[in-house]
């Protein structure tokens, strides 16, 4: 749908002008010097010529149908050109002017204005605020920044930026790596379109290989989890603005808003979208993902260097590789090869002061040729003399690489003016150090062992859908959250295990109701209004005697006065490991289910686990290991274990009313008491959305 | 010491010939090539001539004398030639074959040779194994592999390396980055001089000021903590050979043992050695250490892209730095600046599209003269027409950092061979993205906070030593480890709290000592053998009546049989928090204490914190908060906290104890109970060290 955006017959640049300081000059500059294969009309305040075309001083002068228009003026101006824009039947308007919601509130009605006038005319909007569109397979270069036509090459990675200055510096890294670009949009304040606009175009597009995502926000986090999934494209995200204080500008900055963190990391996970913390981290993984698939754990280390081979088996050890074990056999054929012999072959296979080149390929091959290694890293140094012979080597492994379908992570160091020159013109990714190869290869590792596997889907339980439905329609006609007794019965209806209990409303009625649930019982406060129980003294526990049981019954009434529904008369589970379920709505990512420990763990260690909805039952199992205390409910000291698989259900069975209702802002079940059979929630608490 | 070794006046290569690929000839091309200004000369098996001068075919035609011997032949041939040096009077030899202990026993066996040898005569030797020493000063460039004098530039950084393709690539590094060197020696197998001889020249050597370190392994890690104790000279180390794998290489490469990674990394930080995790990571902090230092935690980031000033912000929090909150009036002076308004200034500060370098320079002093900023990042990006005036940009950042005294790291972006050219030519370290530098500064900021503090001192408490000392004297002459009442007796001795007890040796005496100190006891069962009483059932706890304890007496008297020697009569403490105290003797660090809280926490959780002895209170107080669960402590869920600091003085004795006893292997204090008031030891085990 995006096809005429990226591949205009014609374009107009609006903003330019003769004076050389002018920035929209420089996008109609980037045009005519990749040579652009379209028609190209310049719009400016001025008349004038430039580059040797007219440049009209109104919209009006233009023809009709102009495929897209790239503007570059003062924000205020914006409006009427977009209006211009519509009566001239253009469709597509990369607006790469600042001073918008990044900018004032000002700017953030501009911005709505603009986006009015957009949708009255049919127009759909790149930016603003970005430094626009870069499609290499036509040269349609639409960006204010002079580039350079000789560095930047045409190639299989896709880039959405949203920053400038970051599209910028990761057209300039991919160059300098020798990473060609199909296309790029830098884009901005997304006011229209967004990076799950442009993901679906590039998902379809055959000239993208790998897609490459930079994001200071992560408005539509669902929809960017199912396209992720939909396509066996390798999309990697660099996630800024993490913190607290780069929340503050990035708001300034292109109105981004902050995502939690802990969501964001582990929804990525699940839709195997490889995370890059920093630039490094990227390139590193755009690298290894032009190489042939690591297809499992087992590596060999090739050195030129001792020393280097340990620091690489360091690394390769915190990635969790294994430095496959070379059988004797190959021990003595490699072992035969070496002139001096002063070094043992081994994994890592310290190549020390064999000088010969030709060896070394002939090792290479070797290694690669042997079924049970995955892949291989190459450690090269070499200087002076030795540095063309290196340059040989290099096109060599690459060759073997391909040939052997292995990837091979060449390392090497050298100087710098060399190694920049390697990796701007060799068709091959350079690493410079081990731990970049290696952390690079764990992507490589983790994203095809991902792709490998079999989804398991998440399970479908029959559950009484239509009796929580009741329950949550009731709360929401009367504007507001369900009582303890209905949380309690709606989660109850989705088939979690709810610990026996009775609703009184009369202080006569607790006799029948303890001898109907049986000592000692738990006690607590309802009312219709969303006060936190135990914070008031709403709640009583290990009651046994009738006598006690309405004297608290007293106290309960007189401290909730008109808050005061009736008393939740509730049997005690002592026994068993507390643990606390949640669910919660991500603005972004949608239903999020939550792990965590009870009692004082969750005080003293604060750790939790989660993952959006809907789970599988994988997902369950991993969010309760995932959090380090979880092997408690293994048995420690000679304990019987807990029902780890009752609780299991608990969270599935919880995954899936999260996302039956969306009606839902946030569930929290706790405690939940595991025991040695079963698991059974013993409170509940739902938060219905607020005019929902 | 060394000097001689360093800065010789005469020098022979032996293992030279004429043949061109011969590697001791390029020891003496280095020479030659980097115009070493003392005397020559060259043995080889075979007459020749070499560089204008003459090969000798034996050492026997030497004059006396002569300062240094670099040897580069078959490994066999070694010991022959160092009886020649000796006769020659010569003593300092720099072996650098291959060949000894890293490759076969025969070389283990070779290596004690030479080393029985060099003592015979006196002489010291550098390697075997390394690639040499150089020393840029006098242009002592006494290395095998052919080094480039255009790319190798003095300076005030020295390096010692334990392997030699790790040298050459520090070399190389460095040299990109522009750091000059001062000296280096690449150690190799280290069988006579090591990091420590080399260490406390360098620092005495006027010439270094920052020193780099490379170990595989430390073996002599006490004198290391005290020598960089010594010294406010910074120290990074990169250590190596930390996983299960690399271990078994590193053996094989440089015979280098590994250490316990987790007391590695303590003690470094007790002795604020900067450690490097990898070869950037290393030159990041060699070039923070090359701008004024960052004396605080307020930073500003100046940047010409937002989304940059995002990703940086982002760092500057993960590193723990503070943004400086700009000021009013400065906002304003600074906005007054823009032409274009359509950027906040804030902090970070987004330079957007302003595109005057002038107006950068006057915003950078501007922001270096505020009292409270301690730093700054300065993004910068550009390409074409701008890189003229970067370079001008850079320069002034370099002159206003010095005049203030103040860091400023300068990232930049733009192509490759530009930064290339740059950070080889500017005497200014250029970081290539936020991470980098903000991971450096990091770096500055905790070394000159550490340097900053007035160390406090160990506490010196009155013991008495004369009693543990007879009692691990008896059990050393009977060949045993300390019984239990020993090793109580010895931590009483030293102020350590114990829980009350009595030792019986007969049944009828059982009553009388449970009265004594009131039910319920604990009765433990006592041996001469090193035994672990709970796992044979010698441990009985709550017992309250004098039957119940005849019946685990008899018990255990039958299932100790000659083992058993008598029974400890306990006072059982069952309140307060489980603790764990420890102490061992690290091979390399010597005392090393230990904290973890005991029961299912060190099971599920595993967490256990350590310090090399003797320890602060500081010290002691950071251990136990650095485990997660010491926060129990301080009492969570309403409870009332621990005595924390009764568990701080057991731990301050318990380093004494492990620093006046080297006859200690190990202590166990397990468990301490943690109690309102007071912290009790309920039960020790002393391990003493065979043989000592």
């Amino acid at each position: 749908m995006l096809e005429q955006l990226f591949y205009p017959k014609s374009v107009v640049v609006v903003g330019v002008s003769e004076n050389p300081e002018n920035l929209a000059r420089v996008i109609a500059q980037n045009l005519f010097e990749f040579q652009f294969n379209g028609e190209i009309f310049l719009v400016g305040r001025r008349r004038g010529i430039l580059f040797g075309r007219e440049i009209y001083p109104t919209m009006e002068h233009l023809r009709e149908g102009i495929d897209v228009s790239i503007i570059l003026t003062p924000a205020h101006t914006i409006p009427e050109i977009m209006e211009a824009c519509g009566r001239k039947k253009i469709r597509w308007a990369i607006i790469e002017s600042g001073g918008f919601s990044e900018y004032s509130e000002e700017g953030a009605k501009l911005e709505k204005e603009v986006l009015r006038i957009a949708r009255k005319w049919g127009i759909r909007i790149v930016g603003p605020n970005g430094i626009g569109v870069i499609n290499l397979e036509n040269n349609f270069v639409a960006a204010f920044p002079p580039l350079n036509r000789k560095i930047i090459r045409k190639g299989k990675v896709s880039l959405l930026v949203q920053s400038g200055g970051v599209s910028l510096t990761y057209l300039n890294l991919l160059s300098s790596a020798n990473i060609g670009v199909s296309k790029m949009v830098s884009m901005g304040n997304k006011i229209d379109l967004n990076e799950i606009d442009y993901l679906q175009y590039l998902i379809q597009d055959p000239q993208t290989e790998i897609i490459g995502l930079y994001l200071e926000s992560i408005q539509r986090g669902r929809e960017l989890l199912e396209m992720a999934r939909s396509t066996s494209k390798p999309i990697i995200l660099h996630k800024a603005n993490i913190g607290e204080t780069s929340k503050e500008i990035a708001k300034l900055h292109t109105s981004a808003l902050a995502n939690d963190d802990h969501i964001v990391e582990t929804a990525l996970k699940q839709a195997d979208i490889i995370r890059a913390k920093d630039f490094r981290s990227f390139i590193n993984a755009v690298k290894v993902l032009s190489l042939p698939p690591m297809k499992g754990n087992d590596l060999v280390i090739l050195s030129r260097s001792g020393g280097i081979a340990i620091i690489a088996a360091d690394s390769a050890e915190r990635y969790g590789f294994r430095l496959f074990p070379m059988k004797k056999s190959f021990q003595e054929r490699i072992h035969n090869y070496f002139r001096a012999k002063v070094i043992k072959p081994t994994n890592p296979l310290d190549l020390g002061d064999l000088f010969d080149f030709n060896l070394y390929i002939k090792i290479l091959e070797q290694v690669l040729k042997i079924k049970g290694v995955d892949g291989m890293i190459f450690q090269h140094a070499a200087i002076g003399d030795e540095i063309q012979p290196s340059r040989r080597l290099i096109h060599t492994a690459k060759e073997l690489s391909f040939r052997y379908q292995k990837p091979v992570a060449f390392c090497y160091l050298t100087e710098e003016e060399e190694l920049a020159f390697i990796k701007r013109t060799f068709d091959f990714p350079i690493f410079t150090e081990p731990e970049d190869a290696l952390s690079a290869l764990a992507v490589s590792r983790e994203h095809y062992r991902k792709r490998s596997l079999s989804k398991e889907k998440p399970p479908d339980y029959s559950v009484d859908f239509n009796r929580a439905k009741r329950l949550i329609r009731k709360a929401r006609k009367e504007k507001r959250d369900p009582t303890l007794p209905e949380a309690l019965e709606v989660i109850r209806a989705y088939g979690i295990p709810v610990a026996d209990y009775q609703v009184i409303y009369r202080k006569e009625d607790l006799t029948k109701a303890m001898g109907k649930i049986g000592s000692p019982v738990a006690l607590k406060f309802i009312s219709k209004e969303g006060i936190h129980k135990s914070d008031i003294g709403g709640v009583a526990l290990h009651i046994d005697q009738i006598e006690k049981a309405e004297e608290v019954y007293d106290r309960m009434k007189r401290i909730g006065s008109q808050k005061f529904i009736g008393i939740l008369v509730q049997k005690m589970v002592s026994e068993g490991k507390e643990v606390i379920l949640g669910g919660k709505r991500d603005p972004s990512f949608g239903p999020v289910v939550l792990f965590g420990l009870g009692g004082i763990y969750v005080e003293v260690f604060k750790e939790t686990s989660l993952r959006v909805a809907p789970l599988c039952r994988d997902d369950a199992e991993e969010m309760i290991f995932e959090v380090k205390g979880g092997n408690l409910l293994k048995g420690v000291r000679g304990e019987r274990p807990s029902d780890i698989s009752a609780l299991i259900e608990n969270l599935l069975r919880l995954s899936q009313l999260m996302v039956d209702f969306p009606e839902i802002e946030g569930i929290d079940i706790n405690p939940v008491m595991v025991l040695e059979k079963g698991a059974i929630a013993v409170d509940a608490r739902i938060i219905l959305r607020e005019g929902s």
